[in-house]
């Protein structure tokens, strides 16, 4: 199939090098010309622009950084217009209201919106192995599914309503902020009492938690290093939001999400925007003061 | 060895057991004598009271409800003497301050306190696949070592102050609830949206969160029903509390654990206090109102 | 003076009244024109729409309802054009992010921009006893001031920049609504031990808390009776949400805000969003199932 | 008539004047007897220890420190034998659980139980103007009423079981700790945009808030200045642990008050219990990291 690729960030890279891998024909196209050279080293080929990339393309798939990224791209009359007939698989991690307005929109051109956000980091990207949720038109879902799964250990279908997909990712973010918020309070604690947070974590990660999600963040806590940032404290803070708003909306107290952001606004407040969230640890360490302690 | 058991409930009766077929001599006394039956059967001998089973072993193993059961059998003038020279083993989850108070009481005995709480629920312990936190005296530790070592899958050693096994324990019980309050949560938002919360969870649960402590959880939530109790919200109020006395002793501020407690409260108030403690779901769903929903 | 006076809901009516009775020779402008007949009656011109009335005057007052009425009215090519080497006193409470855009696009204008965020009920208004925060450009100042002192008990000058004054309103209604958050709960808690909250309150707001913000909501809170709503929990909810988003921008956290964020969203799931926010104590009662008691 | 008064702290000198003015025959006693003096001086009775006094009286008032001190004083075999057929007025703010507790013993003593916690002051007391809960049998509180009167601005009767007048008092010192709480963190949104505390707390506190309590504890985060303690942060902490045992007690959930307990915390840990409790607005500061800009 023809497709085309928008947004070639690290874990676009990986995504689209699946497709290619697979025998598509893949047009890719990036506002920093660079990033698409390496794809076009496998066999990819370069759009001028994003119109002449849409002209030639069934399917998009585009992976932005976050709704105002995605909106410059998407929601402008040229790029719509451009849709017109097409299908756009959005995988980026974006605000509901945004969902919703893409998909009024798409559908005024009929163009098909399928959400397809992802779980993984940019190394399970790149092994094509992320674990994709889907939703959107059944024909539209039916007709790119086979694309998707050549990026992913499995792909999971949500419905027809595109948000519905959207705020599963959403609601599982606030669960890995959660799973994070859980160690740093945890592991403060068992410091206070002089149990080192590896100590305690290497138990909890190994029996009742032996989980990627524990792991991998537990590993940076019990070392007290958060760099490079995996996910970094801003992204994090971002996600969450995005759940706010989404609970908002819909009316839904969320206490403990609402205890997660402001520990990410603690840690942005001091100018830890660019560690990994599971810096987190930090921000909880900190207002224990156990820096001024004998012990641990 | 010659071996005491305190403490038959349904978590002492899978331990004790493994005890005998160990090998070892068992002495087994419980409060309800009825209890002692089925370990009778497998070898085990009653003995009259708590004095008498004393004055025949060397170590002696005990797995009390909480706080007030072991006050009430330990820390009396009889008890106390009775376990001169002696190893006591305790595996309960049991407060910070109590830990302390037992250390000291023991050790004006020259008996030795060996901390040594568990993870696990019964049919674990009924498997001897626990898993063991341990703390004590070095050479008490090591003399009970083999008999926590035929009761779990592994023993975890933490040092030689006793309280820092049972704040791990402690510690680890607060993950347990925020990794329920986080289902809990973010089920709530999903359905909001339309996603059941099978849905949601069936994704998390197979992948990142692909650990025991949120697949039985996750279950009970999908499936929205709390009873029978695996752990009773009731039970999980009491260790809350454990951690937030524990936290206000070193004076470690515990926002998450505040929020679960007032959750836990919530439920309590509602007249849940029987159901498990997976029934936090209950409680957003509430705060919610999603039943008065079209959605989900 | 020739002044134009924009927006004229029941807090807009009094205001304008104002001016009038002191002499200032009043144009009017409301979307919905019925509005303007009172004030016609006592003295005022009215405009046939916002561009005439703005060719008219040297400084134009408005008071609208929220963000998105003040975009709509304000945050168009023809309004800013009529705005032009004109003073524009903004009294409505709205985000930064709004005041901060205004104000930018004033200058662009040469027009000024003058926050004057305002204290006090409808009554207060009509009996030209608000208490209005200002700050702007200080000659803008200079010149409305005399105006402003017409509307008021007190002007209180916040200097030259806008946003100190908008967020000082912004930070004022987050102390109310902490206030009312904490009369909730603590009335819910002497409840619960048979202590009424109409008993409990006539202690507390006239003793410690003999203040018009206790007074007022207090009494709705020992009487149980939120309508009709002197301020909306639905305008509650938003005014707390432009607090979190100033918190957010700034990077300030607020717990204190969160809680009572989720406790309002509480209220609008329960579908009470159209009762006074004092209403908060019918959430905190909810959450105790007080109800269900036999005490109080 | 001739009346005890056990515990002559700051509080207790002052209370206790009042009745040797209102021409009582005061006898006091006190654990460290220097205390005793200035009321000698004034005309009271040192009594040699407490049976001696209690002999010798019909009312006994005691002012003691928190549940330790009370614990120590009153339930002990030879206090409780000493109150028989007496009545005794307890001023503490102390738990519920002991309220009850003691209700209980004085019950099997046939001695009278009044509680009669007081707001208010050193200053206050010594003037004579305390506002002073009472609750009691009603014969008791007859009684002593005209002692309370002496001392008080106000008597306010909560009926017949002594805890409502405890738990009114353990409400009302929740209701101050969130107004310090509510002022700590909005001047802390105000000054990152650039508004001072002064600034911001002058307005509030002289409209909305024109309160004894905001006022007090305003012009401390105003001045930033939180020495003398008026009421020591680890007081706080202790009273805000009352109200969520009290919470506890009865299954009601007080987000507000966790939060406060949170930050209360983290200002001990931060070694700042000696502090003013006024002082939780450097814990927000702290959060928000407010020292490392530039505004304000």
């Amino acid at each position: 199939m023809k497709v085309g690729f928008v947004g070639l960030g690290i874990m676009g890279q990986g995504m689209a090098t699946q497709l290619i891998k697979a025998g598509h024909e893949v047009w890719v196209w990036n506002r920093s010309p660079r990033a698409m050279e390496p794809l076009v080293a496998q066999g990819a080929h370069a759009a001028a622009d994003l119109g002449s990339l849409l002209a030639g393309v069934e399917v998009v798939h585009s992976m932005l950084a976050n709704d105002q990224a995605v909106r410059q791209v998407w929601l402008n009359d040229t790029a719509l217009a451009g849709l017109r007939g097409k299908i756009h698989v959005n995988h980026a991690t974006i605000s509901i209201e945004l969902v919703r307005e893409l998909a009024t929109a798409h559908a005024a051109q009929q163009a098909g919106y399928v959400a397809a956000p992802v779980f993984g980091r940019p190394d399970v990207a790149a092994a094509g192995r992320l674990n994709i949720l889907v939703a959107g038109a059944p024909e539209a879902v039916a007709l790119v599914r086979p694309l998707l799964e050549v990026m992913s250990a499995k792909v999971w279908p949500f419905g027809d309503v595109p948000e519905r997909a959207s705020i599963t990712k959403i609601a599982g973010n606030l669960m890995l902020a959660s799973a994070i918020g859980s160690m740093a309070e945890a592991s403060t604690l068992t410091r206070a009492y002089g149990v080192s947070a590896a100590d305690f974590l290497d138990v909890m990660t190994r029996t009742l938690f032996a989980a990627p999600a524990y792991q991998g963040y537990g590993k940076m806590i019990a070392e007290d290093h958060y760099q490079p940032a995996g996910f970094a404290m801003s992204l994090g803070y971002k996600d969450v939001g995005l759940g706010l708003a989404a609970a908002s909306a819909e009316k839904v107290p969320m206490p403990i999400a609402g205890v997660l952001r402001d520990a990410l606004l603690e840690a942005l407040a001091a100018g830890d925007g660019e560690l990994d969230w599971a810096a987190l640890a930090k921000v909880a360490a900190a207002r224990a003061h156990l820096q001024d302690r004998r012990k641990s």
